[in-house]
């Protein structure tokens, strides 16, 4: 079993959907991560919180043995982001991002961090995941995420981390921005030759679709009657992905990837289930398992 | 082996897509049905066509034996669509539609079409639609498809519909205008408690939802690299599935109506290849096996 490295945001998020509203309830990407990876592999978080930061949180990760150590605490806030989703929950809107002490959050790696075999690059500046790459040792695996707002203002950068790493997970719209291309299929291929030896596309209520040696895996997400706050999902399949792939603590074949996809996808639709880290932070294996079997009935 | 009667519409469409141009080339949700069913099982057709219907038209149907007795020509001008799709291949853009002969349609079932054990009624007026039930004798499976104008402006109607068929096919826009519920899966329920046993949602690239006896079964599309032309799409996979249904020529069980659903998936992603019918008129039972093995690859 290998130790998961994630480098990533650690927010408080005001989220309203049409199940309700939450004030400043603990997110960010590196948050959802954790809670999903270290079901299955030890996991190291590096990050930046405020004073502000409630000790009762810490709790939340705690509880799932996650190692804290890399969680830098400066004076001021800690980042806040305030969405709402309407009826369409597929899309988040941004109401506020409040930045706060992760506008000058420089990732700096502690020594017993940086031989950690998995790393995963969760959606930060493209410079600061490049930060990251040149701190640690020699990682088995990569993955990074992005979004949008990177591809539009720092594509040159972006480009060089997606050359150093061996899987990008990406969304629909972000691939969409990435490549020009509107076919998701052949969008996929195009991101293969920036670099990436595995893409992994997110689509939401649609599952994802798994590519590499020039073959798709394809399979939609398990059906969720009522979705409640969308919010951490695709970072909840990345933690649910790696943490399959670390697990093994050895180099994955196909069948491993789609496995990997697998238990995000399926990790995600507890996500969903509820607000915030809620839906997913006592997840069981157990209950893991048992999802599995209803979504092979879906499937089969 | 059963027979199936379609009674739907024939038109001629001009369409632009990303791809290029087509001018009044033969569509309409009666030939894109036909010419899928007919792969499995003899397809009777009750329509209406203009005085400017090509006799050349007349072959891409017959090529494939379709009964074309009940096809009614009439003074006037064949039913003329005109739209177009942007970069989002998923959203139709209607710029003109031109009813003509299709305006006073009423569909007269040939007495030798009376005894067909497999009906499906394609979009159209859900009074007209019930007209059609009330010509056959005893058909074994009623399947129907609607569209956003009929559910706003003849709900009561299309709602007798709804009571007196098996199967209704469905796209999720459709789906959440009907129901008004977002939540696909919940919206599906919904549905079943309007009359249909059985509800197929048609998601497009994203591929469809089975529902029935209180079971999902969910797969995504196959991944086609070069959409030319979504149109008839939906038409195509609600000829796969009945098509399979039919040529059964008995009593469906739940796995039949999954491999009907596959077999409609795999024909609409001929569809989308080409301009209107060119994608699927040639299609052989060969290239849909050899298409089902590719497509086994991507979802196992």
């Amino acid at each position: 079993m290998d130790s998961i490295l994630v480098v990533g945001s650690v927010a408080y998020d005001t989220v309203s959907t049409p199940k309700g509203r939450r004030d400043k309830i603990l997110g960010g990407s590196a948050n959802y991560f954790s809670v999903a990876a270290s079901l299955f592999a030890p996991v190291r978080v590096v990050g930046v919180i405020g004073d502000d930061y409630n000790p009762q949180d810490r709790r939340i990760l705690e509880e799932r043995k996650v190692d804290l150590r890399g969680l830098q605490q400066v004076a001021g806030k800690t980042f806040h982001w305030e969405g709402k989703y309407e009826k369409d929950m597929n899309e988040a809107i941004t109401l506020a991002t409040h930045l706060n002490v992760f506008e000058n959050f420089h990732p700096t790696i502690p020594a017993e961090y940086r031989d950690s075999k998995v790393v995963f690059l969760a959606n930060i500046d493209p410079p600061l995941q490049l930060q990251v790459l040149e701190q640690v040792k020699s990682p088995r695996l990569v993955a990074a995420d992005t979004m949008n707002y990177w591809i539009k203002s720092k594509k040159s950068e972006l480009l060089k981390v997606l050359e150093r790493i061996d899987v990008l997970l990406i969304n629909e719209a972000e691939l969409r921005d990435l490549t020009g291309s509107y076919n998701t299929v052949r969008a996929a291929k195009e991101v293969m030759a920036m670099g990436p030896k595995v893409v992994v596309i997110k689509r939401g209520e649609y599952g994802f679709i798994l590519f590499n040696d020039s073959r798709y895996f394809i399979l939609p997400a398990f059906p969720v009657e009522e979705v409640v706050d969308p919010t951490g999902a695709g970072d909840t399949f990345a933690g649910g992905f790696l943490g399959y792939l670390a697990k093994l603590g050895r180099a994955h074949t196909r069948e491993d990837l789609k496995q990997a996809c697998v238990n995000g996808c399926l990790l995600a639709s507890f996500t969903v289930q509820d607000f915030g880290l809620e839906g997913i932070r006592r997840v069981t294996m157990a209950e893991l398992d048992s999802r599995l079997k209803s979504y092979q009935q879906v499937i089969s």
